[in-house]
Parts: structure tokens; C-alpha cells; sequence
């Protein structure tokens, strides 16, 4: 079964896919697509659609893991909202099974605990997908870390 | 010149198009686009673009008029947030000139100040547009009343 996870944002999508076997998961690609604060929103929110929907085919994930949005400040979350608006008919457009995930469940399945720092979630991507290195950047570090909580939400045994 | 308001939402977004002259300004549509909160926010989404992708080419505005967010409760903020999302992004599909606006600056250039009540606003879209009756439902008055501040704002004389 392959999972793709999606870190919402409008400035930077972070995107982690992941292959998930009986007893282990397996880094397929993780990345993130970016747009240019230069650009009006509008434009912004265009570029997203088009890279998502030529991402989409390319991965052909059977589920999407998307973070549900946590308010902390109005003018930034207004814009993830915004963004996550676009992927979420993205995915409807491509008949995308998807799970919504809240950051703390991702911090507690990665890590035993819902107030894990940053770091501490991507050293658990790190160790159960077998990296070398901590997963880098930040934005593709959550996106991964969310498809390997959307694994085990779905009766997978990982690590 | 043609002018469309909208009044962004996931339920319910309300649209308002009027033609403005040198010293006045005519209603030409208004109504709402509806979702079903029995669908996945994915699918209504995707109603909203596939509706608005059909009506602006019928209405074919030279200025598009959008209501900008203002928060004051956080889960509709971000439902909201959502919708307002794949607007812009088919408001930049279709190329279409825009200009936001804040519920204030509405309600300021309608009735005089910024802290107008509802049907003080409706009254005053009625008595600019001639209307026999007062604008309904409130979406579509209020995605009128955007179109006719926008009118203002391009320098436009009304009513």
C-alpha cells in the first residue's frame, strides 16, 4: 500500500510518500513544492494546483494523509486554509482516498507522547523509514512523518 | 463596466453582478451557489469550482469583487478560508481582475459607517440598485453590496 502525506501551506506544501509492508515502511519520495510570495494568492494557489495534479499521477498513492489545520495565528492559518482548500479539491478531483490527521495524533503514534518537539518526531521518521540522515526540509520531515502515522491508523505494523 | 461580488463560503457563497454607468449602476444576476454539508469538504469544494467555472464565463465580469476574511470563529473561519481558496484559484484560472475588499470598507461606503447592521446594508443595495424589494437571501445582498463598493472604488459614481 502506498501513503502519501501532505504537510498543507501555500509558501510550502511538504510532501512524503511512503511504501508500507506487513512490517515496514519504505521512503518512496519526499519533497516539497513552493511558491513565490511575489505572486498574488491567486496565482499562488494555481501553481499549487497544477504541481499537485501533475504530483498526483506521478506517485499514485491508494491513500492521501493531509494535517488538519491547528489555530495559532489568524493571518497565517487564514492562508494554509486557503491552500488546503486547493488540495482538498485536488484530491476530490482525483478520487483520492484520504485521512485527516491533527498534529497531535501525528506526535503520538511518532513519538508516545502529543506535545513531541519537531526534532524529536523527525529523529522517529528517521529511525522507522531507515534514513541516514534526519529528513530535510522540515515541510517534507512532517508530510512523511504523517503518512507513517496514517500507516499504522490503517492496521499497518511499521518499523 | 461589469462588476461581480462575491461573498465567499463553503454553504453557502452569494454572488452579485451589476452593470455600472457613468451615474448609476443595474442589477444584472444575483443569487448563491449551495453545497451539501451531507458531502465530504473535498466534494463541495469541487461543486464550487465546477459552478463557478460555469457562471463567470455566462456572466463574464470585467472586475471581480471578493470579500476579505474576517476571523471570528475558528472552525468557520477555516471552512470559509477553504472555499475562498479554490475562488482564487479559479478567479486566477480565468484571468479575472480582482479587488478585495473588508466587510467594513462594505459596509463605510454603503451606509456611511463601518459598523452598519445587516438590513441597514440590504436597505441601502435596494435604494442604489431600485429595487421594489429588499435583495434576498442575505449572501446574494451582501455579494451585491460588495460589487457596489467596488463600483466605488473604481471611481465609478452610483446610485
Amino acid at each position: 500500500m502506498r501513503i502519501l502525506g501532505l504537510d498543507p501551506g501555500l509558501a510550502t506544501l511538504g510532501y512524503g510518500c511512503i511504501e508500507v509492508y506487513r512490517d515496514t515502511c519504505q521512503v518512496r519520495d519526499f519533497g516539497v513544492i513552493t511558491t513565490s510570495a511575489d505572486l498574488p494568492t491567486g496565482d499562488r494557489l494555481q501553481s499549487l494546483y497544477n504541481d499537485l495534479h501533475t504530483l498526483i499521477p506521478i506517485l499514485q498513492p491508494d491513500l492521501v494523509a493531509l494535517e488538519r489545520l491547528f489555530f495559532y495565528r489568524m493571518s497565517h492559518t487564514i492562508g494554509v486554509a486557503q491552500a488546503r482548500g486547493v488540495i482538498l479539491l485536488v484530491l476530490s478531483q482525483r478520487h483520492c482516498p484520504l485521512l485527516e490527521l491533527t498534529p497531535p495524533q501525528v506526535k503520538q503514534a511518532l513519538t508516545g507522547y502529543g506535545n513531541a518537539t519537531k526534532i524529536e518526531v523527525q529523529r522517529a521518521v528517521q529511525r522507522e523509514l531507515h534514513l541516514c540522515t534526519l529528513p530535510q526540509p522540515d515541510d517534507a520531515a512532517d508530510a512523511l512523518a504523517i503518512a507513517l502515522t496514517a500507516s499504522r491508523h490503517c492496521g499497518h505494523i511499521n518499523g
